[in-house]
């Protein structure tokens, strides 16, 4: 089943969504279509509005106010896309960046600003206090989340835990964040939507798990680069720290550096994908989702449970 | 008089700003520490914790209360420094970015994110919404004029409008925001903390309009750069724009471009210092002053508003 077919009883509400986001990166000022390409290439999907309108159908579902919420969550994450660009750019163009480039990458970095600073303001327009609070503790974990990426790169000594609580930033958190916000925003009691921010939570680490898989098992038709990418790139994901319990690949992987050519780890992600690292690490991603499956048994019986549940099987068996 | 002499009485309460400062950036990350010293460096002054202690002596002061927006406010302007030093940096090496440059800049880039993510997370602490709307807000526009300073580099056809509205943008709207944020914390009426608001746009524009002629009329050891820097970097500030006036100064500076050298503008710079625009730009500063002054005249007399006339005075006649 198509995902966008689960909940396609939201899609009046995600149009309205949508709308405002448009407006919001409108404004009157040219240099932010750049950030504008971002919101239209993720077009579609909008994974975190999806989670915010179904954690507000478990209390009282208002779309004029629920709405500023996932408008907020997905400039947040757009946010983040623009600087992370900033990062990925500079690293295509090592050793000769032209004016321009770098022209573009200041003023990519302050547009992720002036994104993020735009998302505060929509969120402010809903008085409610805890919002802001979560919304703002999310903000510096996701922040920090960055920082650890950048820091971890090309170090193979890290273990288990340094990925999971890398990825739980840079992903899981935004997404848990955006089911809690949702019922928040809908009046849900404490203990329902901190059920559905661990919902989220488990179903963002599978999330995050699935993607650096398809990393190494996707075509690179289907993941529009090419395949172990991360890896090339320094990003030590869970199919490799699995793949490191082998002496001979770990010997291989800790070789790999900022010179290494794509031709040259051809054959290590080859390797890679055919270890007992992705099978490791689909277990792992399983784990997480019967995490996710068993807190949706604890919530209240209802539609967007459902729909929950159905996007959790989802997240388990996409392939690209 | 020493401009720390004027607000002596505040040393107890700005000593405890300066503590939760440290707290807020020391955390357990050691590339912070980058942004930490960005913090010590402006050590002293703190003008926006003293704007905003100042705003708050209008009305009900609790410094368990205000210390939260004074840390705030210093942590937005820190977090706007870090991400200029991203640009300023990428221009210092023009050409030849070393690896470890480009990474310093990618961590200053994200270490600004999570400074900015830590002011936010301590002003929820406050539940006041109004608080929150103009921060984001504030936020907002300081972003433009981010985005705007860049744009605006080396475009000779700008008017003063376009100057005017830059610098508010840049330097104006946070210190008028600590002042009116600091009022609203202590719950002082609505026209009184708008009032404060303006004082603090005036004097703001007057700071930054005095800057902007320092940089000309300064010496390279008081500026600790060389005068005419912002020239040079393509900044094209007040002094220039009345400049361009004369047709023989405005043939020589339409030539400024990034390939010009810091030997080749050196007698441009002479000429516009010794031209009529730098007393021009002074009478500019000054009218923004009798009208921070005037509004002043409209506040209730207290302790604080005569601190604010000093203050206003001091920013007309300081040297560097």
């Amino acid at each position: 089943m198509k995902l966008s077919l689960m909940y396609s009883y939201l899609n009046t509400d995600l149009a309205i969504i949508e709308k405002e986001l448009e407006a919001s990166i409108k404004g009157n000022h040219p240099v932010l279509q750049q950030a504008g390409l971002h919101l239209l290439q993720s077009g579609g999907k909008r994974l975190r509005p999806v989670f915010v309108l179904l954690g507000g159908k478990f209390g009282d579902y208002d779309i004029n106010v629920i709405k500023n919420v996932a408008v907020t969550l997905e400039l947040i994450h757009t946010a983040s896309l623009v600087h992370d660009d900033v990062i990925d750019d500079a690293d295509l163009r090592r050793g000769k960046p032209t004016i321009k480039a770098k022209w573009d990458n200041k003023i990519a970095m302050y547009a992720g600003d002036y994104i993020l600073g735009s998302s505060l303001e929509i969120i402010t327009k809903l008085p409610n206090p805890l919002l802001h609070k979560l919304l703002a503790h999310t903000i510096v974990e996701v922040c920090l989340g960055e920082i650890e990426q950048i820091k971890d790169k090309y170090r193979f000594d890290q273990n288990l835990r340094c990925y999971l609580r890398r990825i739980k930033r840079k992903t899981a958190l935004l997404i848990a964040s955006s089911c809690q916000l949702g019922a928040v925003a809908a009046d849900v009691p404490t203990e329902v939507h901190k059920k559905l921010f661990l919902y989220g939570y488990y179903v963002g680490m599978a999330f995050q798990i699935t993607d650096d898989i398809l990393d190494f098992t996707g075509t690179d038709e289907q993941l529009g680069k090419p395949a172990g990418s991360d890896l090339m790139q320094g990003n030590i994901t869970l199919p490799v720290l699995y793949a490191m319990k082998n002496e001979s690949l770990k010997q291989q992987i800790v070789q790999v550096s900022e010179r290494t050519t794509a031709a040259e780890i051809k054959p290590l992600i080859t390797a890679i994908k055919q270890s007992d690292a992705i099978k490791q690490a689909e277990a792992l991603s399983n784990r997480y989702l019967e995490k996710a499956y068993k807190i949706l048994g604890e919530l209240p019986a209802c539609r967007a449970r459902n729909t929950l549940y159905n996007v959790a099987k989802y997240i388990g068996k996409r392939k690209f």
